[in-house]
C-alpha cells in the first residue's frame, strides 16, 4: 500500500502548473498570497520574479505570452491588487497572449464579513477574460488546469483563477493530472475556396492578415497568394501582437491609424480576414463610418483563434501559389542623409535604429511618436520581431520587454518607448534591473502626450491654448529619465543629435544588462 | 424673447459642477475626453490639474475629499485608464470620500465595433460605487448633479459618470439648475437612549469613534461621555480616514491592526459604534474569529453615513456628560534619549518628526513601519490633522498628499510614506512639482514589504528563506529614492543618522515646494 503524502492546496497548485510547462510567475503578492509564496518557494522550477507595481506583472506576463507561446503566472494581491494589472490585460486579450493570472482572496469564511480589502475580484477579472474560484481545498490543481485551458484555448485569452488564502494553506492530498488535451477547430473547406475565388476575381481584393499570420511563413504564403491574384494585394492588421520582419521576408504594409488614411488605403476594396479582425476606426469620428469596411464586402478564411497559418497553406494550395518563387521587394531606402549634429526627430530615430539593429531583436514599440517610422525604416534590414500595443491601455512597452527578454534570454531586446506611457509602468525598469535582463529602452523624450495634441488639432483647436498644453505637456517641469533609471538601479544615457544616438546605439547594443537611453527631441 | 445660448455638453456639464461648488480636476485624460479639456480650458473656476498616472487622480481626489468635505473630478480614459485607479478609489470608498469620476467613453454610436479600447467600464466602476452614463448631449449638466448627490449622499462615496464622446461635443442649450438638496437622516431617539443605558450601566463598555466623530469636539465628547460611565472608555477605529490630534484633543487609544492584540484591546467588553464599523480582523487567521466582537455586543448608535456628531451631542445630553470640564491627561512622553548618532529606526523617526511637527500639520501616513509609532508619539504636540489608509490598496500616501495640499493650501502637508508602497504612485511627485504644493514626503527605506515579512514569520517561516526574501526584499538593487525624486522634479536628500534627520526637518519643514527625505533604515 502506497502511503498517501500531503502537501498544501497551494503546494498542489503550483506542482499542477509545473507538470503544465510552467516556468515563470511575475508576482507582486500580500498577505492572503503568502502560502502561494512558501509554494513557489518550494518548486525551483518556477521562476518567481518580483515586480514592483501589478501592471508590471501582468504586462510581462503578456510580453512573456507573446513570445512563448504559452502562459506565465501573475500572482497579486486581492481586488485592488489586480485592479492595477487591468490596463496591461486589457491589452493582453487584444494580443490573445495566454496569461494565467492567480489572486489570493480572503479566507472563504472571512470575506462575509466585509474586511477593509474587500471588493468584488470576480467583477473586475471578468472584464478582461475567463474567472474561475476554487471552491475547496482540493480542487486547486484541476482549477488550474482549467484555467490553463481557458489560457490556451481557441482563442488564447486571459485567464484568472481566485484562491481563498485558508484554500491554499490547507493540507490536500498529492496526485497527479495527465496534461489536458487542447480542442482544435480545423479548417473550413468552404472558406478556403470562397477565398480562392474571390482572389481569382479581377475586382480589387485586400488580404488582411494578422494573429499567428504574421510569422515569416505566413507573411510569405499571403504574399505568394496574393501574387497569383489580379487585383489582391496583403496589409497587415493596424497593432499587430507580434510581427516577424526584415531579410526574407516580404516587406508589407500596415493599416494606417487615423482613419481617413485608413480608408484611403482600404480603397473601397473586397477583404480577406486571415487572422486579422475586421477594420474598425480607433476612435469614433464625425462623419466616419466605424466599420472602414462594409460588412458585405468581407469574407473571413478563418474565424478568430483559428489555425490561420493552416488556412492560408490551404489557400495557397487552392490558387497554385507558388512560395519558393516569391522575388521579396524591398521598400526603397530614404536617402536624406543625416548629418551628425541635427537634432533627434521621430525620422531619424526610426532610421538610425533600423540601421544598428541586431540580428534577431524583439522591439517592444509603444507610443505614436517613433514606432510606425520604425516599423517601415526597418523593414529591409536584419530579422527581428516587433510587439506593439495591442488594447491602447498605455505602459505597456517597459513591462512587455521584461516578459519577451526571459522568454528569449539569448535575444537583444529592445522597447522604443514614447515618455508619457513609460511613466504608467516606469517600476519595470528596477525588475530589468534585478533579473539583470538584456533590454535597452529606448525613451523618445518629446515631453508631450502628442497624440492629443494631434487629436486637439484635429477637432479644430489650431494653436494649443494655456490649460490645453498644461494638461497634455510633460514639462514645468521636465522629466529627467537618466535620474528615474538610475533610481531604480538601471544605468542610463541621455542624446540629443544623430550623432550622440548612433554612438551611443552602438555602445548599450552590445552591452550586457538592462540600460536606458533617454532621447531628448 | 431671450437668445437661446448654445454650448457644448461638456461645456454644460463643467457649467453645472461649478455651479455645484467643484473647482478641482485631477486629469489624466485620452483621446475620448477632449471636448472635456476644452471645456475646462473654458472654464477657470477650475482648477485642472495634470496627473501622470491615474491612481495618483484617484488618491488626490480622496485626499482632497478627506479634507475638503466636498469632491474633486478626476477625469480619466476609458476602462484601461479608470482601472488604473481604482485601488486608490477602493480606499476612498472605504473613506467615504465624496469623488466624482468623469470618463470619456468612445461616441455612442463607436462602441457596438468593438473598437481596441473599448471593455466594460460600468462593471469596473460599480465596484467602488455609483455609476451613472449619459444618455443624450442635453443629459450631462442633470447627470453630473445625480453623481454629486450620490458623492455626497448618505454616505458619502465615490460616484462615476460616463460620458460618450459625441455627447461631449453636441451643441445643447444653455440652461442654469438649482443645486439639488441633500436629504439628511435624522439620529433616533431610541438609539440614542440605548446608548445611554450602556454607557451608565456597570459593564465594561466601549465607545468606538470612527468618522465624522474623529473632529476634535466629537473626540471631546465621546471622552466625556466615558467620563460619565463606570467602566467606559473611548477607542479610535483601527484607520481612521482622518482625525484630529494634538494639544487639546483628548489623546484616545487606536484599535491594533493584529487581531490578537485587538481582541486584548477590546477585551470582550460591549461596544457602542459611534461612526465606525463593527470591528473586524483585517484578514483571516486560522483560530481567530472574523468578528472581534459578537454582534450582539454591539450597540449602534448611528448608521453609516449618519450625523454621528448630532449623535454624540444628544449622548452627552442624556448621560449629562460635562464637555467643558473636561481633563485632558497626556500620554507620558518617552524619556528614552535620542543619540544623535543612532541610526534611524521606526521609534526615533516617530519622535523626531512628532517633535518638529509644525502647527497644522497634515500627516498623510502609509505603512506600517512608522505610521503607529508616530499616531502615539504625536498625541500630545501641536494640534494636526493625520489621514491614514483606510482600505489597505497600497500606493495611497503621495497623491493623497497633493490632494489635501490643494484643499489646504495654507497647511503644512507631510506624507510619512513606507518605500514599497510609494512605489505604486511615485508619479505623484510629479504634480507637487508641477503645482508647487507644500508637501514634504518622508520616505521610510527599509527597503523590504516589512508586512510580508512579518506576517511569513507569523505563518511559521522563521528563517525567511532565499525565495521569501526574493519576493519582499526591495534591494538587488537598492531604489534610490533621491535619484526618483530628483527625476520627477522634486529636491531631495539622504539621512541615515538621528541628528541628520532632525537638521533636515528643521530645514524642509520651512521650506516652500514639495520636498523628499529618504530615511534609510
Amino acid at each position: 500500500m502506497n502511503a498517501i503524502v500531503r502537501h498544501t492546496g497551494a503546494d498542489a497548485l503550483v506542482a499542477a502548473t509545473t507538470n503544465l510547462g510552467i516556468d515563470v510567475c511575475f508576482a507582486n503578492p500580500g498577505t492572503t498570497e503568502l502560502a502561494l509564496v512558501k509554494a513557489l518557494d518550494a518548486a525551483p522550477a518556477t521562476r518567481a520574479v518580483l515586480c514592483l507595481f501589478e501592471g508590471v506583472c501582468t504586462g510581462a506576463a503578456d510580453g512573456f505570452g507573446r513570445m512563448a507561446k504559452r502562459p506565465a503566472l501573475t500572482l497579486t494581491h486581492l481586488g485592488p491588487g489586480f485592479a492595477n494589472g487591468i490596463a496591461n490585460l486589457h491589452n493582453a486579450r487584444r494580443a490573445h497572449s495566454p496569461i494565467i493570472n492567480l489572486i489570493g482572496d480572503h479566507a472563504s469564511w472571512h470575506s462575509a464579513y466585509d474586511p477593509p480589502l474587500r471588493s468584488d475580484i470576480d467583477a473586475l477579472a471578468r472584464t478582461v477574460g475567463w474567472v474561475g474560484r476554487s471552491s475547496s481545498p482540493g480542487s486547486l490543481a484541476a482549477d488550474v488546469e482549467e484555467a490553463w485551458c481557458a489560457a490556451m484555448g481557441t482563442p488564447r485569452g486571459v485567464a484568472t483563477l481566485v484562491v481563498p488564502s485558508d484554500f491554499q494553506s490547507a493540507l490536500v492530498n498529492e496526485h497527479s493530472h495527465p496534461t489536458p488535451d487542447l480542442p482544435r477547430t480545423p479548417v473550413s473547406c468552404a472558406d478556403i475556396a470562397g477565398a480562392a475565388r474571390i482572389v481569382e476575381d479581377p475586382e480589387a481584393t485586400i488580404l488582411l492578415i494578422g494573429g499567428d499570420a504574421l510569422c515569416p511563413e505566413g507573411q510569405i504564403l499571403a504574399a505568394s497568394i496574393a501574387a497569383k491574384g489580379q487585383h489582391t494585394r496583403v496589409m497587415i492588421e493596424m497593432f499587430p501582437a507580434r510581427i516577424e520582419r526584415g531579410a526574407g521576408i516580404p516587406p508589407l504594409g500596415r493599416l494606417p491609424y487615423f482613419p481617413e488614411q485608413a480608408l484611403a488605403a482600404l480603397g473601397g476594396a473586397r477583404i480577406i480576414l486571415a487572422g486579422a479582425r475586421a477594420p474598425v476606426s480607433y476612435f469614433g469620428y464625425e462623419g466616419i463610418p466605424s466599420e472602414l469596411a462594409p460588412a458585405n464586402s468581407i469574407h473571413t478564411l478563418v474565424p478568430e483563434g483559428g489555425d490561420v497559418l493552416e488556412a492560408l497553406r490551404a489557400l495557397a494550395n487552392a490558387v497554385n501559389a507558388e512560395c519558393g518563387a516569391l522575388s521579396v521587394s524591398r521598400t526603397p531606402r530614404q536617402d536624406r542623409k543625416l548629418h551628425e549634429n541635427d537634432p533627434l526627430e521621430p525620422a531619424s530615430i526610426a532610421r538610425l535604429l533600423a540601421d544598428a539593429l541586431p540580428e534577431g531583436a524583439i522591439v517592444v514599440t509603444e507610443g505614436s511618436s517613433c514606432s510606425i517610422g520604425f516599423f517601415d525604416a526597418a523593414a529591409a534590414v536584419v530579422p527581428h520581431t516587433i510587439l506593439t500595443n495591442t488594447g491602447g491601455a498605455i505602459g505597456l512597452g517597459p513591462p512587455c520587454a521584461v516578459g519577451a527578454a526571459l522568454a528569449c534570454p539569448d535575444r537583444p531586446v529592445i522597447n522604443l518607448q514614447s515618455d508619457g506611457s513609460a511613466l504608467y509602468t516606469l517600476q519595470a525598469l528596477w525588475t530589468q534591473a534585478r533579473e539583470r535582463l538584456n533590454v535597452v529602452t529606448l525613451i523618445v523624450s518629446n515631453r508631450r502626450y502628442g497624440i492629443l495634441q494631434m487629436e486637439l488639432r484635429r477637432a479644430g483647436m489650431n494653436e494649443l491654448t494655456e490649460g490645453a498644453l498644461g494638461l497634455t505637456e510633460l514639462s514645468r517641469p521636465d522629466i529627467d529619465w537618466v535620474a528615474l533609471a538610475r533610481g531604480l538601479g538601471v544605468e542610463a544615457t541621455r542624446v540629443r543629435t544623430c550623432r550622440e544616438l548612433a554612438d551611443t546605439l552602438g555602445t548599450v547594443l552590445r552591452s550586457a544588462g538592462p540600460r536606458l537611453v533617454e532621447m531628448v527631441c
